[in-house]
């Protein structure tokens, strides 16, 4: 992979059309069960030669969402997460299906369930997720997670999927008492990647 | 309107709920009758305080196509035509239904047809569009056309909505004699606006 020596990003102007026909197929699936979405997903980051350095810039203080394309309709929404070394999320819900596939560097992905008195308790043990692997979450089989980098001392990168606009979605994060405070998320970014230019 | 001195162009962030409120009513009546989603253009254009002044930038040398928004399924695109003073389009066609609505400026269309020889002739007299007015076109009623700033001292600025990913249809212009040129015209832009942010 070309690489820019200070930062480790790919090069400048990278092939858009693999994010292009991952958009084109997803949306061609959206009906399709999650698995086979996922499965389109891991396609996508089993190279990582296409995100635009832009997308992937970190922030000194806290992990960054870019949006990279969302659905006329806001059926779904894809998304760059740019974590610096050591960030990580509050623990957090989504209220739609979600697809996590890390792109570069590493996850520590910490599911969460409700315990009889409402708090929230570790629903399994926390998972590492390794560049070009996938996670899968939703109301269905649960919603409630953090996620950090694995590496304290580089930046990783992740492509997520939901079922919806999330960065405008109204959702919680949550302390471990379960007690939630409202958010919506917003993107970092006024402008995204042109996906469209075949010429 | 709040303008800035030297361009005339709206002022910065300016608000992008219009456009994105336009995207989700169009492709909610995609398959509405064309005159339909004329209206909801005629809405769009209506109002001239929403374009950010990155969109409507023209080139001393051409018109020029920014893209704003494509659907994920490419079934439609929507397109700011931005004309330097004087600009105008060779003739030709689109191969898909298409929308113009002029949003600042005036433009001057000419339709064409077919004569018994090939050649295009005029198929009406050329018919000028003032800023909020919307015109119709498709291979069904007449999809060879040239377009042309009607202003010699202005910049122009229309919306265009088209039935599929405009800048990457082959498609051609034609000299008057209906001989054709293939093209692909590719967009100005390599960023498009982000609609998405609600927060
Ligand atoms: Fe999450
Ligand atoms: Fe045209
Ligand atoms: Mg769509």
């Amino acid at each position: 992979m070309p690489t820019s020596g200070k930062t480790g990003l790919p090069a400048a102007d990278p092939d858009l059309g693999r994010l292009r026909d991952f958009v084109r197929a997803f949306v061609a699936g959206l009906d399709e069960p999650i698995e086979a979405r996922a499965r389109l997903l891991r396609d996508l980051v089993a190279r990582d030669d296409w995100l635009p350095a832009e997308y992937a810039e970190p922030d000194p203080a806290r992990y960054r969402q870019y949006l990279l394309h969302c659905d006329s309709a806001e059926r779904f929404s894809v998304v760059s997460f740019v974590w610096g070394p050591g960030q990580r999320t509050p623990i957090h819900d989504h209220r739609v299906w979600g697809l996590v596939g890390v792109l570069r560097g590493a996850e520590i992905v910490q599911p969460y369930r409700r315990g009889p008195d409402g708090s929230l308790l570790p629903a399994s043990a926390a998972q590492r997720l390794e560049a070009g692997e996938v996670d899968i979450f939703g109301p269905d089989i649960g919603d409630i997670h953090s996620v950090a980098n694995a590496h304290a001392d580089r930046v990783s990168v992740s492509i997520h999927v939901y079922g919806a606009n999330i960065g405008a979605v109204e959702r919680a994060t949550y302390d471990e008492a379960g007690r939630e405070k409202r958010f919506v998320s917003g993107y970092a970014n006024r402008s995204l990647p042109n996906l469209w230019d075949r010429s």
